[in-house]
């Protein structure tokens, strides 16, 4: 098997696993507690929705905070709604170094051993402790678009990025729910990387 | 031709393609005319080398910028040495959001219909026409290396880096002379997408 050949396989393959799965791009933001969401911005303070999601019922908030680091400061990073039980920041690998912290590339919730930096709102701080990731890159979808794309909740795949700047995600996980809408998610510097912008089209190439 | 068969082939084909090749993240960087050196810098004005790039000949310098655009400014971007004729910035997407300028992903001196910034240092300005690009990734050898690569001056492969964020670039430009060093250039958007940091290393996985 030469290196031509196994290109035309990798382009063949590309070719044969339609339907392509828009892109998502999140920018850092940050899930809040109710009770982190009172300590910055008020007692009994509830977000205001800005503007919906893809995913269903959850939404970016009119409500920014900023993050403090030992190097440095982010401003305006946006609060998502609804409130959830642990607050957790999402922030990019570029976001790491402009705050001096570090933070693993991790799945949502898993969250032992992450990192640490601290919220500034209007009505106060919040210490997260182990509670920073990079958002290891996912993909949402139905139970029906699962079985369309033949992967399983939980599976890891491989995306290609046919872009000005091609290249293939390994390692992408698969999340399946009813509730979920057909979603890859990546940061921006994934994005970057790749020349994808927010509804560019991915493939899933490998299983 | 299956999935799973294809992802043996291409795991397969990693472990041949031995020697590994070390990464260097290339951060945003200037390289500037002599003429623009002494606008920037005053008349006479000659670059003080602060450290030696790993491709011979070639340096960082004592000497930082800053980039204007109509969004944003950086601060302290580097200027490599020695001059050259024609004055380039070089800048990650991310950089394009921060500057709100565009710039085309390019090879280096592939300037035509590139982007603009201007350049402030402390004896003056400098604007830049069609001379912002983000570089394309590439990877410098010898002729030695080629060989041992089995790859020939200008192809484009593809480079797995297996990382904790893996992933595989694709259209990578090859660049032979006898004066260079093995070494993947990528920027700091890609490196941080990947997981990537200077001499961590990577491996052709398809020509």
């Amino acid at each position: 098997m030469n290196q031509a050949l196994m290109e035309t396989i990798r382009t063949r393959l590309t070719h044969q696993s339609a339907p392509a799965i828009p892109v998502g791009v999140s920018n850092r933001h940050v899930h809040l507690s109710q009770q982190d969401i009172e300590a910055l911005f008020g007692p009994g303070y509830v977000l205001t929705p800005f503007k919906p999601l893809k995913q269903p019922n959850q939404f970016a908030a009119q409500e920014c905070v900023n993050v403090v680091g030992p190097k440095g400061t982010l401003t305006k990073v946006r609060v998502l709604g609804p409130a959830r039980a642990v607050s957790q920041l999402e922030i990019s690998r570029a976001d790491c170094f402009a705050l001096g912290i570090r933070a693993p590339v991790r799945e949502s919730g898993d969250l032992a051993a992450s990192g640490d930096a601290l919220l500034a709102g209007p009505a106060g701080y919040v210490s997260l402790k182990e509670q920073v990731i990079c958002a290891w890159r996912h993909i949402h979808m139905s139970c029906a678009d699962a079985r369309r794309l033949n992967v399983v909740n939980g599976q890891k795949v491989s995306v290609r990025a046919a872009t000005e700047r091609p290249l293939v995600f390994d390692d992408v996980v698969v999340r399946v729910s009813d509730g979920f809408t057909l979603e890859f998610h990546i940061d921006t510097d994934e994005a970057n990387a790749a020349g994808l912008k927010n509804n560019d089209l991915v493939s899933i190439i490998a299983g």
